[in-house]
């Protein structure tokens, strides 16, 4: 049996998706800014994906949503667009985030750092999350931007969005919010949380890879990160790529409907706790951040005494696809930043497995998963020289 | 009979290219970072794409070839990052580029120059293209780069990649050429033509939309303008879109093959000639900058007293796709850059309409348009409060 439960590093399109994208690689092919039917004929499902888009994440009619590469293209244009207009520009010179962002916020601020720019990384408490407070207690007169995601990619941990709108708002400092790991997952509705800038990518939501998209509120516009023709109203150039426009529609709505966020709370939750349950009952294994407030898809463990590699190989022979966490971070062998992040011992920092499910999962995947962790846990701590000398009371749960 | 003439603004997916992508969406869908089966899985197709990429341009092993969104993107890239390093971080502020680059690359240069750098727009002759001198004339102590394109996305006109080769790499320069439209139509070789940075777009050689790539001679890397995870070496940040990198792959291969280029050369010309001699047979009417030195494909003919828009409108009406010049430009109403730049007078500037072919159009086909296109210019100069003013010694070509 082949389990796949890495979905958080990117999920299968889903088969009507690919139904939906198929005319327009062979078929229908213009390009849509030409004049002739072969160009305008791409027009009614490109306006209908947009229509998903904003349903999606309930914009407003006047707002823009840019279509991107994905999503560290959205991060990327949101960062490098304010550095440009509000700080090489204009009198601001401060960025805040957190220390368990994704690489294409992080590496970006360290970026930005080398620019002169000023950077506040706040750190998650021991739940892997942060107080809104903690935003308002960094704000200062010259910080020019917030960028706090909205759930965590190794964790699935939700951040408190709307509080840190409302802060944002009332201090009068945009705020953008990188939903990757968000969307499809829990509700997204950018109007009821003052986000000013949201980045998403498709193939996180059984949409292809290569297409993402940035929410741009009203009257809140950046220099694109792309100068060029005039697509995406000038916002960001290059000719659409139409299939996958047209595909990440349809993945939204399939993601985000009443149905489908109910499906994700439930079964995909009922799977991810069966499986999660299953192995805490192997001794010295503990949920990083806990169980409280997450995505319902995502479970970050800690097995004392067990490398997370050799488990994600143990795992790969019998055809199980898990992760030690991010997909960027794990092909080379560093500690994992978002366990670093919780101030784990370094021992404990090599231990984590991430297992992200999707809707495309099976009670009977779940259950094959669970015994071969299981036996893979005994094989692993057997031939481990450092799991004998764990101490006997290592909590068994943060 | 359906008659696509628009292979500039963007080409049908090769049905073989196709072919190969498909198993990437709902089959083989890992991400290739991921150290499991699913993601590992794509591996072997990735390396023979990114193989393939090599061998069209005949880069050096140890140079690099990052896979972008597409040529805005490697544009982007190549002018924000020479900026980066070598302006603002640098002593050089001097970039050199023609009038007739695409948008993507003179408004990019337009957003530097707001940023204080030094532009110059070299401009083109009446054929349309420039002498090599022209770049050594201008390079001057903080020429940080010289970007001119290989072939016109309107007229097709090649410029004189090796000579400008040679003045930049005995200057130090770098040098950037956007090759965007010489991909598949005339043999493109990076090392014998001492280019140190070139972009492309799959999606104009029968690739699909949303993926280039970006080709950096070794010693020459930049600043990614994608900052975030490790991919593409840390040059270009974002989860690999396995199923488009392997479909560009493919399409390039499909292009660049001898037996490829040899067919672009005599039949594809063959009909483009065809196609133009009939139109040429209309009294008054012109190649702009003349039949020397084109890609096999393109003609950018003007039909005095005919206005370019009315004429893709006629030939819409009867299934032919044309365009005004570039795909980006066509939206807007606005004349010609590229006639424009030929200080063509202003009613010529919107006389243009482009026919750009490609190795899917047949001789029927051709026959179609060109009875099409002769009763559409009749029609038209019927109607037309200009054309009847025409002074009868408006030269018959330039
Ligand atoms: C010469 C040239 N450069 C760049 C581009 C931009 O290509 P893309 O829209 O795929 O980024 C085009 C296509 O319009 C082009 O013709
Ligand atoms: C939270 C978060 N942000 C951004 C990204 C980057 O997505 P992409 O690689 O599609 O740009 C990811 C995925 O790895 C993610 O999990």
């Amino acid at each position: 049996m082949e389990v796949y439960l890495d979905n958080n590093a990117t999920t299968k399109v889903d088969p009507e998706v690919f139904k939906a994208m198929e005319p327009f690689f062979c078929h229908i092919y213009g390009n849509p800014n030409s004049l002739h039917k072969f160009g305008a004929g791409t027009h009614p499902k490109m306006v209908e994906a947009l229509n998903y888009l904003y349903e999606g994440i309930n914009a407003a009619d006047e707002d823009d949503i840019i279509i991107t590469a994905n999503a560290t293209e959205s991060n990327n244009t949101v960062l490098k667009g304010i550095w440009i207009d509000k700080i090489l520009n204009g009198n601001k010179n401060h960025i805040i985030t957190s220390e368990v962002e994704h690489p294409a916020i992080t590496a970006t601020c360290r970026f930005l750092e080398s620019q002169g720019v000023s950077v506040t990384y706040l750190s998650v408490n021991e739940e892997g999350t942060l107080d809104a407070q903690q935003v308002k207690d960094y704000i200062r007169e010259d910080t020019a931007l917030v960028s706090i995601m909205w759930a965590n990619n190794e964790t699935g941990k939700l951040f408190p969005i709307k509080e840190i709108g409302e802060i944002c708002k009332e201090a009068g400092v945009p705020f953008h919010t990188d939903a990757t790991q968000a969307i499809g997952k829990v509700p997204v509705d950018v109007q009821a949380t003052n986000v000013t800038y949201l980045s998403l990518s498709a193939h996180k939501f059984h949409g292809p890879k290569g297409v993402g998209a940035l929410y741009v509120k009203k009257g809140f516009e950046l220099t694109p990160l792309l100068h060029g023709g005039e697509q995406m109203g000038g916002h960001r150039a290059g000719t659409v790529d139409v299939a996958s426009m047209v595909g990440m529609g349809v993945a939204m709505k399939l993601a985000t409907s009443k149905m489908a966020l109910a499906y994700e709370d439930n079964h995909v939750r009922k799977l991810r706790d069966k499986l999660e349950n299953a192995i805490l009952e192997i001794p010295d294994t503990i949920v990083i951040g806990g169980k409280e407030n997450r995505t319902p898809n995502t479970t970050l463990i800690s097995i004392r005494g067990v490398e997370g590699e050799s488990m994600l190989w143990d795992l790969n022979q019998k055809t199980i696809g898990a992760s030690t966490g991010s997909a960027c971070a794990s092909e080379d062998l560093e500690a994992n930043p978002v366990m670093n992040a919780f101030g784990s011992d370094s021992e404990l920092a090599h231990t984590g497995v991430r297992f992200s499910l999707s809707r495309f999962n099976t009670e009977e995947e779940i259950d094959y998963a669970i015994e071969i962790i299981k036996n893979a846990v005994t094989r692993l701590r057997n031939i481990s020289s450092s799991y004998a000398y764990t101490p006997k009371n290592h909590v068994s749960q943060l």
